[in-house]
C-alpha cells in the first residue's frame, strides 16, 4: 500500500502554508487565485485527497446532511432528492440517506442519524415523528421539516400552500358545475393531507356545497385503487374526485377508465396535487395543484445554511405558493378559456 | 449546552467494560443477551449515542457506502435506491448519495467521494467512468458497478441479463408476425444499451429478419418522444418498437396514441425493459423484460460485505436472469396463450 499523501506534503510542494491548502479544499473559504492554482496543481501531482472525516473532527463539521425519506415510488420524492442533492453538493455537502420503514415506527431508524454527527437533518417523510425532530434540535442539530408542518414553534418547516391549493381546487370544481365532489385522503395523520382537505372542504362550503364524499388512499397507488372502487360503486357516484396527491390520482383515473368504463372528464373529473412528471404524460393529462418543488428545495438549503452558521436563529415556517395547472382530466368552468 | 455522554459513563452505570458498550453498538459484534440488556438500559437512561465518526477513526470503518446515481426520474433508480438503502441499513451501513450532473463529465463530482473515506462505492449510473472505478479499487475501496458492465477484469459488477432480454424480445416480436421492428436506443455509450441492442439484433437475424430501424432516445422521456416521431413519420413505418427502457416505452406509447392516433398494439406493438411500476398501470399495460431488481440489490450488498471483509477477493461479474412480462402493449404470437 501507499503512504497517504498529507496536506503538509502538498504545502511543501506548492510552497504555501498548510492552512492555505486547507482553505483551498474548504468550500466557501477565502483564498487567492494564485494560491488556489499552486495548491491545486501540487495536489493533483501528488494525488492528494483531503480526508473529510478527519477534518470534521477539527472543524466539527462533517459536511453531511441527513435526509430521511420514504415513499420513493411517488415521483415527487425522487425529484426532491435529486434537486436537494444537487444544491447541497454545490455547497460542499452530501446527503446521507435514511429510508424509513413504512410499516414500523420510524424513530428507531432515525436514532442512527445522530451516530454520524451530521451537520443538519431534513425530514422529508410524512411518517416521522415531530418528537424526534425536537430532540435533534435540542442537541444543536438543525432540523428542517420538508413538505410537512408541525404545531411545535421550535421547528423549521418548508411546505407548499396546501390549504390554499385544496381551496383553489374546490372553487375550480364548483365553478365547473360539479355537484357531487369526493376526496381521496392520503395518510390521515399527515399535515399535507389535513391542510389539503381543510382547504377543499372550506372551498366547497363557500360555494354552498355539502362536505365531500370521502375515502382513504394512504398516498399509495394500491390504496387509491381501493378508495376509487369504494366511491364509484356508490349509487350516488361522485362526478369529481380530488386526490390528495398525483400518485393516487393516476390510480383513480386508471380504475375509473379501465374498471368502470368511465370517460375522464366527461363522466368523472379527476384532480391531483404535486404536479409530478406523470401528470404531464398525455395518457393522464392531469389537472393538478403544482407544488413549487425547486423553490421549496432552495428555501430548505438556505435555512440549513443559516442555521449551521448561527444555531440560535429563531425557527420559522416557510410556505411557498403553488398554482393550479389546468389540463384535460377535469371539466373546466365555462368562462375558464383554454 | 450539555456535556456529551460517553461510553465510559454508560459502562459505569451498566457495570460492564467499555469494550462491552462498544460491542453492543457495533452491528454484527458478539455480545451476550444480559450484557446487551444492561448496556441498552444504561444508554437509554443517559441518552447515550455512539459517535460513528469518531469510531470510524478507530475501526477504520465509516459505515458509509457511497452510491453514485443519476436519472432519478426513471422509476427504476428510485426503486433501486430504496431497496439498497433498506438492505444496507439492516447491515448497519448508510448510503451517502452522489448525484451526477447529467450534462458534465461526472468524475470531478466523484472526486468528492474519496474525501469521506467511505467503506465502499456503488456506481449505479451509466454516465460514470470506469477509470474512476479502477482508481478507487486501487486505493483499496471496493467498487461495485450496478446495472452496468465493463471490460476491466478488475471490477465487480451486477447486472440483469441484458443481451438475453433483447434476444427474448426479438423472438417474441418475430413469432408475433411483426415484419418491420424498430429499436429506440438509450445512451449509446452504456453497456445496458449495447447489450440489449446486440441481443435484439441477433434475435431478429436468427428469425431471418433484417437489422431493425433505429433511433436514439438517450434513456429520457423527451428523447424518446423525438425518436418515436422520427420512426413514425417514415413511409415504411415500423410495426413494432422495442425501447431500451420502460421510461422511453411510455413516451413512445404516448406519442403513438396521442400524436399519430395509432392503436397499441393493433397498429403498433411497443415493448420496454426494466418492468418499473408504471409498466403495470393499466393505461400502459406494457410488455417489458423484467430486471430482477431485488436479487440485483441483494447480490450487490453481498459482494460489498465480502469485499469489505477481504479486499483481496477476486473481481467477478454477476449476471442475474430476468423474464419477459407479457402484457397488452404488443401483439402476441398465436400460440402464446393468455
Amino acid at each position: 500500500m501507499f503512504r497517504r499523501v498529507t496536506a503538509t506534503d502538498v504545502a511543501r510542494l506548492a510552497g504555501t502554508s498548510q492552512s492555505a491548502v486547507s482553505r483551498v479544499f474548504t468550500p466557501g473559504a477565502s483564498v487567492s487565485p494564485e494560491t488556489r492554482e499552486k495548491v491545486t496543481a501540487a495536489a493533483a501531482q501528488l494525488g492528494y485527497r483531503p480526508n473529510a472525516i478527519a477534518r470534521s473532527l477539527i472543524t466539527r463539521r462533517s459536511r453531511i446532511v441527513a435526509v430521511a425519506m420514504a415513499y420513493l415510488n411517488n415521483q415527487f420524492y425522487p425529484d426532491v432528492l435529486e434537486a436537494l442533492s444537487d444544491r447541497l453538493q454545490a455547497q460542499g455537502y452530501q446527503i446521507l440517506l435514511f429510508t424509513a420503514d413504512r410499516h414500523a415506527a420510524a424513530d428507531p431508524v432515525l436514532e442512527q442519524v445522530m451516530r454520524y454527527q451530521v451537520d443538519a437533518i431534513v425530514l422529508a417523510s410524512t411518517s416521522l415523528s415531530s418528537a424526534f425532530a425536537r430532540e435533534c434540535r435540542q442537541a444543536g442539530v438543525p432540523v428542517v421539516m420538508f413538505n410537512r408542518t408541525t404545531d411545535d414553534p421550535d421547528l423549521l418547516s418548508v411546505t407548499g400552500d396546501n390549504e390554499q391549493g385544496g381551496h383553489a381546487i374546490a372553487r375550480f370544481l364548483a365553478a365547473g358545475g360539479h355537484r357531487r365532489p369526493a376526496f381521496i385522503a392520503g395518510l390521515e395523520a399527515s399535515s399535507t393531507n389535513r391542510d389539503r382537505e381543510l382547504g377543499f372542504t372550506r372551498g366547497l362550503a363557500e360555494a354552498g356545497q355539502a362536505a365531500p364524499l370521502r375515502a382513504v388512499g394512504h398516498y399509495s397507488y394500491e390504496g387509491a385503487v381501493e378508495a376509487t372502487r369504494q366511491l364509484l360503486r356508490r349509487d350516488d357516484r361522485p362526478d369529481a374526485i380530488f386526490c390528495a396527491n398525483d400518485h393516487m390520482a393516476i390510480a383513480c383515473m386508471d380504475v375509473a377508465r379501465h374498471e368502470f368504463g368511465l370517460a375522464v372528464p366527461e363522466d368523472l373529473s379527476v384532480i391531483g396535487f404535486d404536479d409530478v412528471g406523470p401528470a404531464r404524460w398525455p395518457s393522464y393529462d392531469l389537472t393538478s395543484y403544482s407544488q413549487p418543488l425547486l423553490p421549496m428545495v432552495d428555501a430548505t438549503v438556505e435555512i440549513l445554511m443559516e442555521c449551521m452558521e448561527d444555531p440560535s436563529r429563531p425557527a420559522r415556517g416557510v410556505v411557498l405558493k403553488g398554482s393550479l395547472m389546468v389540463r384535460g382530466s377535469a371539466r373546466r368552468p365555462m368562462d375558464w378559456g383554454g
